[in-house]
């Protein structure tokens, strides 16, 4: 078999492994751990689901393979909890450390194209990447909500402190930062997150 | 809030359930069964990393999205194991009503627009369907290669019957059946699959 392919398949295997990184984010009806693959499939969908709410023009399949491929570099670097503010100040450097690791599997033209797009997705600065980071968040947040904000509950989160990841979903989507404000706002009312 | 917006994010979340329904296909490192979530998600980066081996020009929006699809209507239908031969003859007839089941719960726009993916998927005739049902052959194997064919062992499967399905990968991809051969050849003169 051709090397190229030969890269290709091994890192297809590779990134199996995703399936086993476990997030802090439990499944609707009171479920398990959610996991990234999981997770990554779930944002993919409403991207396409939800695209007529993105506040700019966007490439829907940039948008959609960002939110496939965002989370890999956890195989190596591990899920970083989104209000650990100790493992956060680690996280850039782990992560840079697994995205070189598990891309550098691939044929070298591949290998700068994922690197891209998992950068493009961090910096946050195009529509695409801003749209994709808006399903980044949403989808925890509606799960957490048919769960009665039980992972807020567990990890005694604030109001304070989702608004503050929540914010960036209004950079993406002023729509879709409504609904986030309005499931903020219920879980308040009904005692889930302090305020 | 809109009705529109209402019905996409309760379906957003119904599809959630798609992480709890378990295939035959055991994760990498002889791990535990794989959830249809995963398998869509895994399908569709394969489709992206691999798609200049299309035998013909593709939108890869659209195979993406029916990777990501295809499998949902299995929340209400239940997985059915590709070499199951009972349950293969009311497949069609119990998947079809959950395509209508589910899919009605999303604004009709859209729920034709996912129905149509979903039925292009399944009859297998455009370029992005054959691509996207190569990939949909490719992730379990390479998978189950990885595993020493132990799916195959666990329910008496031949190399005849791995003939019959993977079939359909050359019309989406002459050279990943190429692999797929390859593969099931080893396989054989491993005594992992009966010849």
């Amino acid at each position: 078999m051709e090397e190229r392919l030969q890269k290709q398949l091994e890192f297809a295997l590779e990134i199996d492994k995703e399936k086993s990184i476990f997030r802090q984010t439990h499944l609707s009806g009171h479920g398990r751990n959610e996991n990234d693959a999981e997770h990554a499939w779930h944002m993919a969908v409403m991207a396409y689901l939800l695209k007529e709410y993105a506040n700019e023009k966007i490439d829907i399949t940039r948008v959609m393979i960002m939110c496939l491929i965002h989370d890999i570099v956890e195989i190596e670097a591990g899920d970083t909890y989104a209000y650990d503010t100790e493992e956060k100040k680690t996280q850039k450097a782990r992560e840079d450390a697994a995205k070189e690791k598990l891309y550098s599997m691939l044929p070298e033209d591949q290998k700068e194209e994922f690197i891209s797009l998992f950068d493009e997705f961090e910096e946050c600065q195009t529509a695409e990447a801003k749209f994709a980071r808006a399903m980044d968040n949403l989808q925890p947040l509606i799960l957490n909500n048919s769960n009665n904000g039980a992972d807020w509950h567990s990890h005694q989160v604030s109001a304070e402190q989702v608004y503050g990841r929540q914010a960036r979903t209004k950079e993406g989507s002023e729509k879709l930062y409504e609904v986030t404000d309005n499931i903020i706002q219920e879980n308040i009312r009904k005692g889930n997150l302090k305020a």
